[in-house]
């Protein structure tokens, strides 16, 4: 292939001509020959691309995927055989699946065709043919091939904000919502929308997901952390956010946001309704936007716990649109859907200026529009089956398998956790993570030192090379100094669960034994 | 729906006790009560973003979309019954119909329980049955709906590859290809990687497609012109190109990369090889990273004119990866099959140093992935139906028809603006577009002025308003100053061709009576 296809007719230069020529074709430069200068390099890029650090695929898990390789490549090599991702969310890879009325109507509005012929009949549920027939429908132009609104389909938005307003009791407007490939890149528009130097500051939890980290840094702001306290189960206390607000205006910083995640991630705690009415309170009293990352509504394990959307705890507070700004995330990624690779989110955006959303408006523009299937995909997570649909029991004892079992998981996790030499673990009231914190001994600390390592790298980064397992440092999330912790998803198949829990265990004894004060 | 489910546990506060009671929840804090700062407002928030311009979906389309509303709830009000649509290159909102192979394999690998059941043999063709169950069973976990790779699936990399490599007759490494959401995800990515501060520059085509001038000013870099020659069919000359990077350095700009269109946006002209092989002796001479927009690699209409990728004609001029960057742009959204909704596309990145390909694999991942459905979508169309296959007669006849319509409407287009008075234009070699050139009457620009508007925008605006065609000004674009043009796609349904020319020519004549000096 290299030769055949080359047209014999190109001019053919050695380098060094090209190197030396004066000019380019038509000879008349009048610039005397110049070395190339090089035109990329860490040095002439932009600085805030190589600050911005993304551990949730970072070093460890490019090692996995060496790892990975080798376990092909030279297979009994390693003294394991499979590489566990326990370093993402990501449901599906682990093995669970679809909820099967989701991918039924996403395939038919992918091939409308299909809606015309009995045959279908056979091959599809009856509701999920008329759920596609009326997306198709309403669809201008009857097309999922077409670029759609910058904001999204509205049939799609209608259908979102009716379950917004269906969970929260409260009215959802279409034109708030803005649907997007996954939550990230509204979460990308907003901080492109607040931050112009660094001397504007978003106040992120820490530990946090490291999107929040990434997506500041590379726009060029200041992250303005504020510590949740493990001691409390993760709590978010409102002094150390004055605390930490106060001190970031006393160095100078314009604080623009208040970004909270709830569930946490990593920290999977879930919020009392009057810590988010103190949030609401706070970003009002301060100017700030509420960035509520609400991505893992759906996942909420522990007894007598409940998500609540900030939206609603404000409109229950009797706050109107102009009173307060939130900008709330939901993605197909998380839930008991997990559907990450299909790329849907949207972020519903109330009590912005209408000149400010015009300019949100030209931003979703720029990009177009976000991927059609995910858009769907979006607006069916939001609108789900209801009792008496046909597909309804079969959606329902799906959803509830995968969140029992999840359920089960976080807490085999969390227990496991405990368990082990020198670690406590809160318990997972929600998300899909535990972030347990290891008492390493001060050996460990050093030896990490010695090969030029953060010590909860240097855990991690022994853990895969003993037994597959991928997990994330604590460090990549950002922790209070001197503390160390890792991320572990409670995604790993129920069955499998406990060979990794014993796999975990006995490396961790192992490590303890050889790092042990 | 209101207050039905509204918990009534909530605290309700009215907007004057929250804006007078001190501090928050605990009651502690010492702040006195302020007036609340407005935390948004086109002040307060990035200038950068206000900047950016993207006419495309600019103030024409949205008075658009308001007179389509007007026509639903006051039918005949407006001189017009529809609205067509030629301001976007989106041609299945216009009627075109999707490739049936492609949406057969999409669908599925969304459903991929299909492959298993008899029935499905009814429905879908053999080999989209096969090429799917192929595709599903190199998915790592079988599973569209895990986050992939960042840079996108390997298979679908891989045979993207394949394909550019039949194209060029030049090898290509699917470690080179970065799948993203469309092709502008990746000129943002690029142009994040590119600009530290306005310091830097890229030199792009004027008139050029806007992303690149929005992409630029977000992120707050220079766009450095240089000037196509209307005059010689939106030429790209060499002259114009030094001289620009000249002016560019002696202003102190470090010029980073050259934006190349090709075929042109909205040009339409068509780049020979020994223009190409200019071109990229210029940026290996100048270091400048080529970033080659190729998306309309498949439309070409122009007798004797031939798509030459930038990759090929370095390797066909015996340069190798090192000496020359490219970076080649490609998107499901253009060709024969336009499938703009389904966001697919891919930068094939070649010459960079390992280390900054550490920093784009770590800009990717902060994204997580593009959407697998339109990964997939865009390994099919560079990897379609061969000779022999089952679907391949009917896969030929769908893509011919739908060129072979696009050919004529390209000529059909340009034929008629020639023949309006005042008006002259090039012919669309390629791409989706007619960009005439306006010789407005001194007494139009005048009358522009008075209403404070641009005179193409006063055109396309009147234009909107007696006939429903919108268009885009070429103000958007960018031209030579003092020069008035307007960006027409090609793509409304050829039988209707003939009326949306009839009402122009008659707005035409009018407008041209109106103002004629």
């Amino acid at each position: 292939m290299q030769s055949g296809g080359g047209r014999a007719s190109a001019t053919l230069l050695s380098n060094d001509k090209i190197a030396t020529e004066g000019g380019v074709a038509d000879g008349k430069s009048e610039q005397k020959p110049t070395t190339p200068v090089s035109p990329l390099s860490l040095e002439t890029i932009n600085p805030k691309v190589i600050k911005a650090e993304y551990a949730v695929r970072g070093e460890i898990v490019i090692r996995a995927q060496t790892l990975q390789q080798e376990l092909i490549s030279k297979p009994g090599s390693l003294p394991f055989d499979e590489i566990i991702y326990c370093n993402i969310g990501n449901p599906q890879s682990l093995g669970q699946l679809p909820i099967t009325f989701f991918r039924e109507v996403i395939a038919l509005c992918d091939h409308p065709d299909l809606l015309k012929k009995p045959e279908t009949h056979a091959l599809f549920s009856s509701d999920a043919i008329s759920r596609a027939s009326q997306i198709i429908d309403k669809i201008p132009g009857r097309t999922t091939g077409a670029y759609s609104h910058s904001q999204g389909i509205k049939v799609c938005r209608d259908d979102i904000a009716a379950g917004i307003a269906a969970r929260d009791g409260y009215p959802s407007n279409s034109d708030d919502i803005y649907i997007t490939d996954g939550a990230s890149p509204g979460v990308h528009m907003m901080m492109q929308m607040l931050l112009s130097s660094e001397k504007d500051g978003i106040l992120c939890p820490i530990p946090q997901y490291p999107l929040y980290s990434a997506s500041i840094a590379l726009h060029g702001g200041t992250l303005v952390p504020y510590y949740l306290n493990e001691s409390s189960g993760w709590g978010l206390e409102m002094n150390e956010l004055k605390k930490q607000l106060q001190a970031a205006r006393d160095a100078g910083t314009s604080v623009r946001a208040l970004v909270v995640i709830n569930p946490g991630n990593p920290t999977g705690q879930v919020l009392s309704e009057e810590n988010q009415q103190d949030v609401v309170r706070f970003c009002m009293k301060e100017g700030l936007v509420l960035l509520a990352d609400e991505v893992y509504q759906h996942n909420v394990y522990a007894e007598g716990k409940k998500f609540n959307s900030f939206k609603k705890v404000a409109r229950s507070m009797g706050l109107e649109e102009k009173d307060v700004i939130i900008v709330s995330y939901q993605s197909v990624s998380k839930g008991y859907y997990g559907e990450c690779g299909r790329r849907g989110g949207y972020m519903e955006v109330t009590g912005f200026p209408e000149d400010v959303k015009g300019q949100l408006y030209k931003l979703a523009s720029v990009n177009l529009c976000s991927n059609v299937s995910g858009q769907i995909l979006m607006s069916l997570v939001m609108n789900p089956p209801k009792v008496g649909d046909k597909s309804y029991e079969q959606f329902a004892r799906e959803r509830d398998a995968i969140l029992s079992s999840l359920a089960r998981r976080a807490k085999m996790m969390s227990e496991a956790m405990n368990k082990l030499e020198g670690v406590s673990c809160n318990a997972a009231e929600g998300a899909m993570y535990v972030f347990p914190r290891l008492h390493l001994p001060e050996r460990a600390v050093k030896a990490a030192k010695a090969v030029d390592m953060v010590a909860d790298v240097f855990y991690t980064r022994r853990l895969l090379d003993a037994t597959g397992i991928v997990m994330v440092p604590g460090s990549g999330f950002r922790q209070v100094p001197g503390t160390w912790h890792f991320r572990c998803t409670i995604l790993p198949a129920e069955e499998k669960l406990p060979g990794v829990i014993k796999r975990l265990t006995t490396f961790h004894q192992k490590f303890m034994d050889e790092f042990r004060d």
